[in-house]
């Protein structure tokens, strides 16, 4: 069980319910993740945490795919399992490939090898990329 | 200074040679990175990362900008200087802009923060995601 | 199933009994967490994580519920679900309340997101903080 | 050097030079940390990043100090130079004296050690924390 | 459920299945773990880290023992169950006593409290050992 | 410049003193790290960190020379420079040929690879692993 009630619409304070009528317009769904359902026991900081999320993840200079797989291998690299779930299905429901996926999940691989490769050696940056 | 000394051209075994000859074929250009320099003190783990290097990043279902995006977004959350100033440096050669960096960054910022939401909470998986 | 076994009253060597002696006696509880019965394999291991957690967390300069938050903001960052769950009760034990709870997680979620943003910026320490 | 260019008041644009006013105001300083200065390229992203640093760093159900120490458990945690040096030094601005601070290590150092032996022993929540 | 479909031998493809070959080949038994039946479904991505694998984990200078606990001590410090199980049975296979598995988790343990104390301390590195 | 003062022998307490007498004693010199130098701000601290390395580091079931693998894995995983470079130096002292030091690199490597390849695809611990 999480460790904050996951609130039922019934449950919610007006601030919340405001929120979560904002984030069913924006999906053009009824359903609501679970953890807006968790976050709204805290009304600001759900409201705080949802304006970040619609203002980062929308179209930009990065079309909103690419902006999925960013956010999954940042997600893949600390294994949160919460977040690699839900992200996947909406990279999927976006358009990602089986192909996509596996050569995205080899890129945070090669990355995640190369990282410790670079700390353990203590190789400087390169004078031509470090200013 | 690095824990493995960093091989100049003349200090190179034939093995290692080689593969610097075929990361100048494939990058065209005369420069090796530092990284590979030190992995050169053995030629048998340097063939084998930059032969799974050549075959991640290339083209593919994703396209090489996108990767090094994936790539800078797992860097970015391990933060590895080295990695993240090589592929940043790798990035912009691909194209990537002021907007998309800054983008990029949000997106890693957005990842990590409800990671840590997530395993605080201890919200489970939604039933809809979790099969 | 654990990778040591959780070993039962019973099953104590007598170095293991006397640690857990000891935390019943600090803890004025028979209850004694599973973490300490998986120790309990290796009874010198046992002790010393036991005396360095006494040591750690009891009243000092901070107090202890102070220090549970501290235990938390690192146990957060790290994903680690038992010590998630088993310092929420202990901090819930010593007054924790809902919203100090949702600011903790606030404040941990925005020091990894700026983490990154440090990171992924390889911004400079001002001069004035770097010495 | 940083990635983006660290911005001087007179390169600001209108946006960022507000949200500069405001970090002025709140901090009753003239003073602006650099990593303020590299987010003003990209004005959304600073806007968005002051007002969450202000509505979650700010006085609630936690003091402004405890917000401090939680902050700097979790950036130890991740190994973050600039917000280590940087809230460090805003924990002193607010009263953390050196015996607090070396409390603060020894606890973050023992949630880091206890982590790895929950995660290596794969030890199951007890039952009664895990509801 | 996997991300991916945990593949069986009769849905393998040619290339999947030579390696499936080698591995069972290699291991000396007809099992072969579910992440090579998950990573399957890319054949190459399959052939590149089954490769990596066999180069890197066989006798060399270090014995298969010891690779094993090293690969144990990064996969607990990243809390991966799935390595963390499989790699303590193949280095109970290899002979792992109960004694050395309680002293991994304590170097691991003590690693990782000692890193957490360098970074917070911001302790520079000796001269000694800087060059 | 750490974040506390680095204390020179003239400058410890009674308590630190002996600690540092302890130090010289088991290794046999009169140099004592750095980082013993800034814990000695706390001596109890530095008392209790001390006395957990002695007794974790020495002589068990497993050498000294594979324990200080172990603890430069974890280290490298987490990219603590500190770390890496005192431990790379003890292991070097205590026999670590260049052969083995590359062959650990890249079994790190590997293992930080896999465990983000088990994290992204959520592969489930195999049954016979699992219990």
């Amino acid at each position: 069980m999480a460790l904050l009630p996951r609130l039922e619409d019934a449950q919610l304070s007006p601030d919340a319910r405001a929120v979560f009528d904002e984030i069913r317009a924006a999906r053009g769904s009824d359903y609501v993740n679970d953890i807006w359902r968790v976050l709204a026991n805290d009304p600001a900081l759900l409201r705080r945490t949802w304006e970040q999320t619609r203002a980062t993840m929308g179209p930009g200079a990065l079309d909103p795919l690419t902006k999925e797989l960013v956010y999954l291998a940042a997600s893949i690299t600390n294994d949160c399992e919460y977040c690699i779930r839900t992200h996947t299905a909406a990279a999927r429901a976006k358009g990602m490939s089986d192909a996509q996926f596996t050569e995205l999940l080899a890129v945070v691989g090669l990355a995640n090898q190369l990282n410790r490769l670079a700390a353990g050696t203590r190789v400087a940056v390169d004078e031509r990329y470090s200013d």
